[in-house]
């Protein structure tokens, strides 16, 4: 059989939730690698709630994915066939792959790992964009301090799995929010939050204050919507609310009816002089040395525990995309596209 | 005639817009300071939205006032009568007065002002508690750098007209939002905002969208509400929203019906790296000698510029108030409650 690149592309761009109709899975040529290029074999693709933005045509932070071209994201893979000095066959590389099971780089933006440090998965997740975002949005936006109560939903996911373990490495209070009795047990468990509540639960804002008896000091927001509306109510004075993903959101195709939350929000802004910043990854690459430093000690001190939900073969991304939006998924996200060596 | 002190009393605390009925005038003796006290005869009483909230028995960024006491508040007055060293019959100070015609101190809080540097009525405005306010949210949390558009609401008042004249100062394009055609010609003609926008216009939102044609950088937040919403569209990368009141809210009894726009401010701060931060200028006073020194000189220089709207006689201040929420001011508000002899 000849071995060929599967790739998946934006077939259509999706009104509301995505479906299965939006993506086409083709099979195409191998990439040969020009000068200077290397071709990696992918292993592991990242799926994360943040593509949703690039199926869309609307400006968000970053460029929309083109229509008849591959899905964008973040791979885990190993160096084929280069021309590269810097890259020779047999590394083992994160790059922005694409969904695909091969692609062609010159170098730009690519990490080496190194399989005897940790799974060489983990650099999509825990030591990866997800885990960064953690560290950077909590520590230098949240400031927490020893006895504060930080909050995080999405807490058994790639990111607020590590917000809340950090905050506990930080001498916080760790409260979680997830979507399941399983989820809640996992982060408490396994995770070590303090406490973790089921935001599917019909008396989630009474659970939520009760886990917060001190209020809440940092809520670290990834999610929007009625999470956000059960934290304003518990804001302390002088609280911190970094904001990297809206997930909630997403598939919004139009503002909802209602009630207007808004300025409950504001009015929580001004009593408790709150600070909201909104910060992408993306402009932060800078702290990813010290982050890898401290997040390496921290896992081989057992102090940072991650868990990974792995889908194998890459024509089930679409579904794999779409659960996730929909909280589907226990851990981080990933799509295991051929052979992992190292395991 | 016995001279009396008059006080205006917090009669009921109101439900919605403030009426007449929730304030009550009384005449008490005369008050005589104790030892270490002294007796100011109040000048100018200060009117401002923050004292909406100070009405409430819920939780705000302060204390509530107390039903049948004085409402709370800052005057401006000469001291009569003095057992205290540092405060001479004869001096001019600003202190936290209440809503009443003589008050007692024994100096805390309480600043001398020269007659000979301003006019004694700046010291509760442009050289006062909202002068300080625009100065500190502007330039720390602001930031504004030269050619950035800053955006403020209540363009014409005490806190707006200073935003935007700091704002032309440090080299940024200023564009106002006020209730009237006449207030946007002062803040234009007389303050030299570059643009002012009239929130009243049926086609506010595209007039301030032409009135920034590079986006909004900074939008100093003092009043929620519509203005708001107008600006939530405009903002660029990296914005930065000081927010120091919400005028429009202070009344709301119950929170809007209609579409819910919390996820469209989620959705700027996500994209655009939004920063908002709430704070209450009492926590700033630190800052006060080095904006003493700038506005001083600023106005010494012709380049800022202050109107000030003083109503006659305390019996008129719950009238005067209830119309500052509703924007019937034009300037500062002030009531003026004796003669004043710098004048």
């Amino acid at each position: 059989m000849t071995v060929t690149n599967r790739q998946i592309l934006l077939k259509s761009r999706p009104v509301g939730e995505p479906t299965e109709d939006n993506f086409k899975l083709v099979e195409t040529p191998l990439p040969e690698p020009g000068p200077g290029q290397f071709r990696v074999r992918v292993i592991y693709m990242s799926l994360d709630p943040y593509m949703r933005g690039r199926m869309g045509a609307e400006k968000s932070y970053a460029a929309s994915a083109e229509l008849g071209q591959p899905m964008v994201g973040g791979g885990v893979g190993v160096v084929e066939v280069s021309n590269n000095e810097q890259f020779k066959p047999g590394d083992y590389v994160v790059c922005y792959s694409g969904w695909q099971s091969y692609c062609l780089s010159d170098g730009t933006g690519v990490m080496k790992l190194d399989p005897a440090n940790a799974p060489i998965s983990t650099g999509l997740g825990v030591l990866g964009m997800p885990g960064l975002t953690a560290y950077y949005g909590l520590l230098e936006i949240g400031k927490p301090q020893p006895g504060e109560t930080v909050v995080v939903a999405a807490a058994s996911g790639a990111v607020g799995s590590v917000v809340g373990q950090i905050a506990r490495i930080k001498g916080c209070r760790a409260v979680g929010i997830a979507g399941s009795k399983e989820k809640c047990d996992f982060v408490t468990g396994e995770l070590g939050f303090d406490a973790c509540v089921n935001y599917k639960d019909p008396d989630f804002r009474e659970k939520l204050a009760a886990a917060c008896p001190n209020g809440i000091d940092v809520y670290f927001e990834n999610v929007g919507g009625k999470v956000l509306e059960a934290v304003i109510p518990l804001f302390n004075d002088d609280a911190r609310m970094p904001l990297c993903g809206l997930i909630s959101q997403y598939n919004m195709t139009e503002l909802p009816q209602g009630v207007n939350k808004l300025p409950a929000l504001l009015r929580a802004i001004l009593t408790h002089r709150l600070l909201i910043q909104g910060f992408i990854i993306s402009y932060h690459f800078k702290h990813q040395p010290a982050f890898l430093k401290d997040a390496g000690g921290w896992i081989r001190e057992g102090k940072l525990k991650y868990r990974e939900d792995i889908v194998k073969g890459i024509e089930n991304a679409p579904e794999a995309f779409i659960g996730l939006l929909q909280g589907r998924n226990f851990g981080k996200l990933l799509v295991q596209v051929s052979d992992d060596p190292t395991r």
